[in-house]
This record gives structure tokens, C-alpha cells and sequence, in this order.
């Protein structure tokens, strides 16, 4: 680490004066998912990685309220200002996510002379092959990692699941490691009441849980939850991370009612803490109109606080109960919805695509569960069904279970505490998955919106086609217009959403126009279907006459 | 007459200078509908009718460009500031809407000598039966007059009928006198295509219609219009007027691509002109979005001048054709959508109530009709049903119809230029308003929003349930415990939509819980029901046990 520090200085002219002083003060520590290493005597880190500084500072006082700390990191194009915080026993720590790769910089700022002008460099390599980057917004409503691949989201929820016993939270993770799931949902606080029994095993802040000293937050806790975002980045999964939430109202721990500096100041920790890791979304809160002291202004501003101390721009959201936040205001990335009438069917969901033209993700449609609460009743065909309902006109749709074995003493459902997963969901959602990762990668969208809702695609070239409920023995092929040439040929494969399985159709299907709304086969040709529910048809195009 | 200002001239003390002068040159001209008398030589007016100064002026240079003209009303509490505008051969005017009883004064305001410093005062009397003042939006989701009156809106569209023979307008008008409709949306602007194919009559502009002088109106233009909206209110039509359009697409006018100062002008002369008609409404544009030279800012400012100049407040919209405006910003009163499909089930209709949180007007449902494009081809049946799915839910539905008869050489249709009602909806409809008259005055709310979409109504009070394409042989009295209490009593009417029929259910219903979710009739009563589509209930509570 000495021989790595003198690298650091060693580029750096001038300003020689009290480097040597501070030399055992800087450490860099390596994040177990991009460890940094050194090539030729220089430190590397992954375009996207983290590039941590550690310091040593004050620890008299309350670190917290008192001490500053930020750092500026340049490649000589980009400048990004990036804060600090205070990890507890005198510990300082700056995380940076490189956007691009080539050689960085950086210097620190301080109010305290023991962590100011400290200076390294490094260089951030092509990274290795899963790590795509952070996602963000593509197509108005589609998503995409940072080096363009699209991410097809399916995800799901477990809220506290990072507040379990180590073993169980283990659990979650090897569950999560073969499931479909490529996002998470989950709080950062724990919850009090409705499906939580356990009390919590750590706090965010110092002093009693019942009686909280708001100045000064619980590294510790922070740690957990940090290592924990940094085992789903691993997964290769998105944390969809839950600021604030309404599960403490008997108002035991008052998390859901800090006073506005406090919550301010937890956002910025939180960030400063987080925003390196590629793979953090910002949710809000869940059910924020549950916070019923607070204003539509209160979330205004948090939603501020968060985009401006995140450097990086991740994802923001807020999930609403029954009150929807207005998702047109300019911090708000991507609506997530809790609405599950809105996917009972293969047209009503797009509406919202209409209104906020962002990414719509319904993040709650009610679950797959046995619970005697009517959101948490659903049968897993019903959340397959509400999932491609949702899929077809081009938005996404999340998922959770609430499934209690009469016999298990524990209780532990998904939703909740995580764990294992039960249902019967899980497995065609993986299926899903699959057809979203062979769907054109600008996504998937309604191509004749108000007048065949359950036809969604790319017009001209790829179309997924979804009956729901019906029991059909046959399709006649049709297609709107739009995109099509008379003479472009398509193959069609019949999908049996539940079964999981994919039959090709025998033959070509060439296609000309019939009147103003369809183009058909030239033959008339109809496609044989099994006379069941859940059935969905798959048309490529092979041969394109224009 | 001469009189009469004496008497305007009699009431002010001081400024004396110049009112000897312009005695000549004022004149109050009586409007049709609102006739201004005399009572105990005091010009009176009524609460929300028109009182009109007219004033003669210069009609050298361009009165339309180079004369300001403005006053300020007060009864001494409320002081509004009016714009006037120019009718042409040298007459200017001033119209204004008392919005209370009692005494008002005025005085002009101009950048020439003779229409500067005109005083005048009069009387607002108490309104006469039917005039209820202008609509404003209440309980967030609906409409009143300004007097507290619900207005159950059932509106219609005939974009052009304006831009008829004479006899063909006076029998739009006769039509509408005997129709249910309590709205009429109509545009401005003649129209180049598509449905139409006379010529226009009269032309916003002075010029030839293909080399139009942007810098004059035509008054006479617009003297036929307002003398339409007058019409209008003398049948307690509400005039939605449609004040943009792109129905000039090939650019023969240029009416859809005026200079932004041009349309500037263009609003501000139109609301001076009208803002004082009680029933004016002010819709945007009709299709926004196919006026594709503007951008979204442009649509925002144009609201604003519109906001701007209207001392009134009236509502104001915008009606999309595929992309909706973003009708969360302030200056939109209530949104006025187009698309059918949000209405041909009871429940997806609400999706735009949660995202605006304004009254949602879906203006456009697609039309009755017997026209080879699908926008204009359903059954009077089907827009009933549309009609009643989007009530229930607590929204508005507008009819229009576009029934061509083989015979018929004008191709007049009610859509394009008004005439006569062919359609099957029509009558249905007056029942659908009957029905709504007698609804709550809070306006139809949806009672279980994501569970029971087809339940609108007043929580423990008065329900609608519609059970749309369903054929129900009966109906278990069952509704979602919000607002009940055990004990309470009802009683059931059937409601045929189709063959407007009200059949009450004999005996009472009398509730108890039964689990989470409902109350049922103590005795599990069923309500028999005759198997056909189009059937509604209507609960009302006749005692309440709380």
C-alpha cells in the first residue's frame, strides 16, 4: 500500500508541501467486485467500477455535522465533484464510479486539514464482460445499461430482506442468484408493523431505536446494507433502492417522520455512500402518500436532494399507495406505479406511457400469495397473465410473492424478509425474460395503441401478439400497416406463456394489404391455436420487400 | 339613449373635462340574451349577463394594431381590467361580465384621446331561472356554475357548423335545443379537408382566404360567431370553442402556421371579443399534435396568453389527437382527451383521473357513425356503453355522430356541419343526463378504485354499478365498506341503458359486514336481472344506521 501511495504522488507535480505528512493517511481499498489492482506500478479500476480514497481525519467532535469532505476527479475532459463521508472511528471515505476509461485524477477538499488536497490517480480499463454499466433511460421508455445493451427488467421486491439473520439474508442471495430477476426492490429501513415480527438488527442512527440520536447516523448499518448492494451488483442486479416508507406508523422509531434537515442530511450520507455502485436506483419511498405528514413539496425536495448529490444520475423514482405522484416533473426518471388493475388486461396499462412519456414499471400489480389481504391473493397464472399484459404495450411489470406454508414457524415470505421463493411465477418469468432478451433491443411498443392494445413491437419487423383470457382455436394472421410492404414475409411462432413452450408455425406468411387497417397473408392463412388461455404469438420478419 | 349616459355621466364627481366632449360616442348596446334596462333611470344588468360599452373611434391607419383600448370595472371591492377590441368602421368595444350584484363603475383606458377616460356605471341585478354563471371545476373532478349548480356535462362536438347557410345553422341549433347536450365543441376556423367540402363562408381575415392580410380581422367573422355563442347561451349550451386546429393541412389558409404574433394577436382578440359570454370555454386546439410546426413551448405560451387575457377565468383545455399534452401544468382547467379505448370498459377510464387529479373530459370516444374510417363507425349501442363506462368512474363522455344517408346529396353530417341528429345515441343519452341530474351534486367518484371499477358513486350514499357487455341473470347485493355501517338500508333500481328503463327492486336491503372487503344484505338478497347487456343499478340509501 506504501509503494502504491508513492505511485499516486508520484504523478503529480508541484504542490509537493505536505504530501509526505499524509502519505499513511490515504488508503485505497479495494470493493470486493472491482478490485482495484496495479499494472505496471499504475492502479486500475473498471470503467464503471469503484475507486475508493479511505483517510484517516477527526474523530473528536461529531464527524457527521462537522467535517467536509469532497473530492474532484478529472480526466482532463470531465470534472465530477464527488462528497465524502465519515465512516465512524475516525475513517473518511470518497467512492468514485469512472464513466470512461483512461487515466483520473483527483484532489480532495476539506474543512479539516487533515483531508484536504490529498491526491492520487488511476486508471479506469474497459471493463469485464457483465459490467455494462448503470442503467438509464433509452427510447423514451425503455432502459439500457451505459454501454448500450438493453436491460430487459423483470424484477421483484423483498423489502427487508438486508434486516434478516446472515444466513437468511444468504438465502436471499442464492435465491436471487438463479431466479429471473434482474432488479430489486428493497428499504433501506426496517418496519414495524403489518408482515414484520422481528425486531430490527441494526439502526440507522446512533443511540436508542425508540429514541434515535438524528445527528449521528450508524456506519455499521450502512456498511451491511453497502455490502449488500454490492452482492446484488455482482448478481448482476439492479438495487432499487427504498429511501423512505410508511411501515413505522405506530411511529415506534420516527423514521417516517424526521425532521426535514435530518432526512436532507440522511439522503446526502446515503448518496455519497451508494452513488459509486452502478447498479443503485433511487426510489423515494414506497407508498409515499402513506407519509401522510408530508406534502407533494416534501417530495419535490427530497427528490432535489438526490439528484443533486448524486453525481451520476441514477435512475429516480417514487412508488405511490393510492395517490400517484406527478411523474411529468423533471427529476422524476422512470414512473414506478403500484396500479394492478391497470395490467388486467393487455390495454389499459399503456395509458400511463401516454401521460408521462417515460418508462412505465409496475412496480406493484399485487402478488402472487395465500394472504387473506387482497393484495397479496393472486394466483401465479394471474401475475404471468398481468405481466404480459403489461409487456405487450411496452412497459414492465415487478413481481413478489406473499406465500405462507401452514408448517413453516418463521413466516418469512419473499416480500418481505426474502428467503426462498415459493410460487409458481418465478419460473415463467424466466421464460419471459427469455423472450425479452431475444426482442428487439429498442423495446418493445404498441403498434396500433388504441385499436389492437395486445399487439406490441417493432412495426415492421417484430411483433408479440398476446390473447390473455381469450380461448382461441385460430387467428387469421393481420397486421396494422404501418411499417409494412406488401411481399415482406414473416414467420410466426405460437408461445404458451404458462407451459413455457415455442412452436414454430409451419411456413411463410407473405403478406398485402386489406383495406385501410390490415395487411394478411396473401393466402389468407390462418394460424392454429391450442384453444387455451395465456397464449401469445411471436412474428419475425425473414424477408423485407421494400 | 342619450339619456341613459347622462346618467352614467350624472354618477361621477370630478374629471368633468372632455365628458360633454364624447357624450356622442358611447353607446350601450343591449345583447340578446341579457338585455340591459333601465330601472329608476339606473342601466341594469344581470349577475353573469354582458354589459357592453361601445365607443366610437378612429378608423384611420390600423385600428387593429395601433389602438389600445382597455377599462377598468369595480364595484368597489374587485376592480377588473377588460380589454376592448375594434369592430370595424370606427366602432370599439368593451365587454364585461359582472361576476356579483350591486353597483359597478367603469372607466376606459386608451392611447387615444378620444376613447380615453369613458365613465359609465351601472346595476348587476340578481340572475334570472337559467343563468347559473360560467362553469368552473369543483371537487377536483367536476363541474359547477359559478352559483353552486353541478353541471353533469354531456357534450358534443360539431366542429364547423358555424360555417353554414343560414337555415342550415338555425337548424343546428333547433337540433340542439332539443337534444340532451349541455356542450357544444365547435372551431373556430372553416376547414380545408377531409370531411368538408364547401368553401367558407366568412374568413378570419381581411384579404382573399389564400392571401389573407394578417394585420386586419374581419369583424363580421367574428360577429357571426359570438352572435353563435349567444345562441348558445339563450339554450344553456356551454360553447366549448376550439380556437386552433390543424384542418388546414394543406396550408391553403395558413391558418394552422400563423406567425406566432399573428396568433397572439389572433387569442387575445378572440377572448376580448367573447371571454364575457358566461358559456365560453376556450379549447386550445383540437388535435394539437398534428399541427406539427409546433413544439410543446408553443402550446404553453399559447395557454398562457389565453390564461393571460381571460378576466374571467374560463376553463381552459387542449384536445390531443395521439400524444397528449401534458395537462398537469397550471394553466390547464380539466383534460380533454381523445381516445375511445379508455372507455370501452368501466374501469380504464380512471387511469387519467389518478395522473391529472382534474376533471377528465373524454371528448373524443370515436363518433356513431357509418363512415369506412374506424373512428366513425360505432353503434349507437357501443357509444352508449362508452358513455356509461367512463361515467361511472367518475369521468365525462362526449357523443358526436357521422351517419351519412345514401340519399342525402348534402352529405351534411352532425360531426362536420351540424343539421340534424340521425344517430341512436342521442335519446339514451337525455336518459344517461336524467339519470346524472339526479345524481349526487359531489359528482360520481369511483368507491374501490383498483377492485370494483364498474361502482361509481357517493360512498354510503348513492352507487352506480354498470355491468357493461356482462348478461347477469342476478346480482348479489354486495358494495365495498367504505361509508357503511351496519344497519343501514337501500333500495335497488334497475337501469336498462339501452331501453331507458328504471325498474325499481321490490323490499329493502339491509346491510351487515361480511369479511374485509364487503357489505351484503343480511339475508344475502340477490338482485334478478334480465340477462342483457347495457344493464346498471342504482343503490341509494334510504336510512342510515350511523
Amino acid at each position: 500500500m506504501e509503494a502504491l501511495i508513492k505511485q499516486f504522488v508520484g504523478q503529480f507535480v508541484g504542490k509537493k508541501i505536505g504530501i509526505l505528512f499524509c502519505l499513511i493517511l490515504i488508503n485505497i481499498t479495494p470493493l470486493r467486485a472491482t478490485p482495484i489492482t496495479q499494472v505496471d506500478g499504475v492502479d486500475v479500476v473498471e470503467q464503471w467500477g469503484i475507486f475508493e480514497v479511505a483517510l484517516d481525519g477527526p474523530s473528536d467532535g461529531n464527524p457527521f455535522l462537522d467535517v467536509q469532505l469532497s473530492a474532484q476527479f478529472t480526466n482532463g475532459v470531465i470534472t465530477t465533484n464527488v462528497d465524502g463521508f465519515y465512516d465512524g472511528a475516525g475513517k473518511y471515505k470518497i467512492r468514485f464510479m469512472p464513466q470512461h476509461t483512461g487515466q483520473w485524477r483527483f484532489i480532495t477538499q476539506s474543512n479539516r486539514w487533515s483531508l484536504t488536497a490529498k491526491k492520487g490517480n488511476f486508471e479506469a480499463v474497459v471493463p469485464t464482460k457483465d459490467n455494462h454499466g448503470p442503467v438509464g433511460v433509452v427510447n423514451t421508455f425503455h432502459f439500457a445499461y451505459a454501454d448500450g445493451t438493453p436491460f430487459k427488467q423483470i424484477g421483484t421486491t423483498s423489502y427487508t430482506w438486508t434486516h434478516r439473520p446472515a444466513e437468511v439474508e444468504q438465502q436471499t442471495l442464492d435465491t436471487l442468484a438463479n431466479s429471473p430477476f434482474n432488479k430489486l426492490r428493497f428499504c433501506v429501513f426496517p418496519q414495524t408493523h403489518g408482515i414484520e415480527t422481528m425486531p430490527p438488527q441494526r439502526f440507522p442512527f446512533a443511540g436508542e431505536p425508540t429514541k434515535p440520536d438524528y445527528s449521528r447516523f450508524n456506519p455499521a448499518f450502512f456498511q451491511h446494507l453497502e455490502n449488500h448492494v454490492d452482492n446484488l451488483r455482482q448478481l448482476n442486479i439492479e438495487a432499487d433502492l427504498i429511501l423512505l416508507q410508511p411501515y413505522d406508523d405506530k411511529h415506534i422509531w420516527g423514521l417516517d417522520n424526521m425532521p426535514a434537515e435530518v432526512e436532507d442530511r440522511y439522503l446526502r450520507y446515503i448518496v455519497a455512500r451508494l452513488a459509486a455502485y452502478r447498479n443503485i436506483w433511487w426510489s423515494m419511498a414506497n407508498e409515499y402518500d402513506f407519509l401522510r405528514t408530508k406534502t407533494e413539496a416534501d417530495w419535490d425536495r427530497i427528490f432535489q436532494v438526490v439528484q443533486q448529490a448524486d453525481p451520476y444520475d441514477h435512475l429516480r423514482s417514487i412508488h405511490n399507495g393510492k395517490k400517484i405522484y406527478n411523474n411529468t416533473k423533471p427529476w422524476v426518471t422512470h414512473a414506478s406505479i403500484q396500479n394492478g388493475f391497470a395490467v388486467t388486461n393487455p390495454g389499459t396499462a399503456q395509458l400511463y406511457r401516454d401521460v408521462y412519456n417515460k418508462p412505465i414499471v409496475y412496480d406493484e400489480v399485487e402478488y402472487e400469495g395465500n394472504h387473506g389481504s387482497r393484495w397479496a391473493q393472486l394466483s401465479g397464472k394471474e401475475l404471468v397473465h398481468r405481466f404480459w399484459s403489461g409487456t405487450v404495450v411496452g412497459t414492465y411489470v415487478g413481481h413478489s410473492e406473499f406465500l405462507v406454508e401452514a408448517n413453516d414457524p418463521s413466516s418469512f415470505v419473499w416480500l418481505g424478509q426474502g428467503g426462498i421463493l415459493k410460487g409458481e411465477s418465478p419460473v415463467r418469468l424466466a421464460f419471459l425474460r427469455q423472450i425479452l432478451e431475444d426482442s428487439p433491443a429498442e423495446g418493445i411498443e404498441p403498434i396500433d395503441k388504441w385499436w389492437n392494445p395486445n399487439i406490441g413491437g417493432q412495426a415492421g419487423e417484430y411483433y408479440l401478439i398476446y390473447f390473455g383470457h381469450e380461448r382461441l382455436n385460430q387467428w387469421q394472421f393481420a397486421l396494422p400497416p404501418v411499417g409494412l410492404t406488401e411481399g415482406d414475409e414473416f414467420k410466426v411462432e405460437v408461445i404458451d406463456t404458462w407451459n413455457m413452450t415455442i412452436e414454430p408455425v409451419a411456413g411463410v406468411f407473405k403478406v398485402k394489404r386489406d383495406g385501410r387497417y390490415h395487411f394478411r397473408d396473401i393466402n389468407n392463412k390462418q394460424v392454429k391455436l391450442p384453444k387455451k388461455t395465456g397464449l401469445a404469438l411471436r412474428i419475425k420478419r425473414i424477408s423485407n420487400a421494400n
